[in-house]
């Protein structure tokens, strides 16, 4: 049996001192380090494994501080309060440079709960599409990026502009998106997906310019049981670009499976140049 | 000359560890802790006044991992990572409780940078709304707590259920809002307007159920300038719940100067008891 590369990506090992190290996975390159969602998954997944970590995420927090490198890291996840039934964790990613200094490459934060059942609603309502298999793959223009070939995206609207004519109105694209090959959905992988919408910058000017995502948020809205019935079909995505200003641009982000439950929702801040 | 009681809440006191002191401001005071946008605004403004400190904020987590206790508190900010341009900020409030043990109420993360000009563009726009003068100023019922007399809250549309009978259909509210009194508006500020809106399932289910924000997210759009120019005026701030199940919902909002310049995008996810 193969190991899917996600799960890969996510095996981490445990360290006497209550951290853990992994690998970078080639499988999840971007261009100067890895696609963001894994870094969220893998800062997500250092407090999902850790043996003290109360309930399921509710909320994680994820800045990039600078590009993981290529190899071995180390992941630190810290609960720094845990109350009854909530708990926050830090987590630090780490390498050790070719000097053998310790550099930073990214902190997140992460809360987790033990979750009850209540009056519950999605107010925030899937809309129309037509369904996944009657629309086309998604090709992104001029990215020879490995981890590209780990998602199948399907455009509903709003796909990469097949013309760069800077003539851009709006920021607003809905998607079908899945694991390639699918993968039964976990919370790793759903923050992971959280992060695929190609820059809202990109889609609102038409002109493709250097970008690189800053802070990232994921707030889940579904527990294990949900995520389970998920199963391995597709989420639809929407996002939304807010504020483009002076280098920085922010969007929301919605994600619901197939059934038309929300599972997540995202926001997202990313440096531009232009 | 009267120190405006949000001044007075900021005052921090830098310690030679490179932490700072304060304490708590009955002023904001809410009915278990402070008020949670004046927390958010003390943790930011630990990374503001750090004399390392690179640029403007860009964006700005806080997790309210317990209620900060009346008094004395610290705000240690540590800048984790110095890039060119952007600095990644971590940053832990605590107290010494009873037992003389340090107890972390508050953890953040804050992304500072020196913005540079360029294309830039409100996306979302500032809906239409009758100027502030024109609409009655908001009476929270039932709520006899310090912090809400610091708030000039005009509701535009979706105010607080009158009938308390369950009968909610949305969750979606517009309002303007400033200081009171008036004070020009500043990262801090802007911070802790950010969580002004009341809780979304309130409006959504018209019950008033116990709840308590969890993880709250700030996006800047503004610079110094844009905030200078917004001066001491109302804000137009709009927010709207998107998932509520089990115990969470969260709700993504927007803040506008009078002008109406984006000057923030702030989410949140809030624990509720029903």
């Amino acid at each position: 049996m193969n190991l899917h590369p996600f799960d890969a990506a996510m095996a981490l090992q445990p360290q006497p001192d209550g951290s853990c190290t992994g690998s970078t996975s080639p499988a999840y390159w971007n261009m100067l380090g890895p696609y963001g969602g894994i870094t969220a998954a893998i800062a997500l997944q250092a407090v999902l494994q850790h043996p003290d970590r109360l309930g399921d995420p509710i909320a994680l927090t994820v800045n990039y501080a600078a590009p993981m490198a290529a190899g071995a890291f180390q992941a630190h996840a810290v609960a720094v309060r845990t109350n009854r039934s909530t708990q926050h964790w830090t987590v630090t990613l780490s390498h050790q440079d070719a000097e053998g200094a310790t550099q930073v490459s990214t902190t997140a934060t992460v809360v987790t709960a033990v979750r009850r059942d209540t009056w519950s609603t999605n107010d925030a309502l899937m809309p129309e599409a037509p369904a996944p298999d009657t629309l086309a793959r998604a090709i992104r223009p001029n990215q020879p990026v490995a981890w590209l070939q780990r998602y199948e995206v399907r455009p509903i609207s709003g796909g990469i502009p097949s013309r760069w004519d800077g003539q851009g109105e709006h920021s607003l694209s809905q998607l079908w998106m899945r694991d390639d090959p699918p993968r039964p959905l976990d919370f790793t992988s759903l923050a992971a997906l959280a992060d695929l919408f190609f820059p809202r910058i990109w889609l609102r000017r038409a002109t493709m310019v250097p970008v690189g995502t800053v802070s990232l948020t994921v707030y889940f809205h579904a527990d294990a049981a949900h995520l389970a019935a998920s199963g391995s079909g597709y989420l639809l995505g929407q996002a939304r670009g807010q504020g483009f200003r002076n280098g920085f641009f922010d969007h929301s982000g919605l994600l619901w499976n197939q059934q038309g439950l929300l599972l997540a929702t995202t926001h997202q801040i990313v440096y531009y140049k232009a």
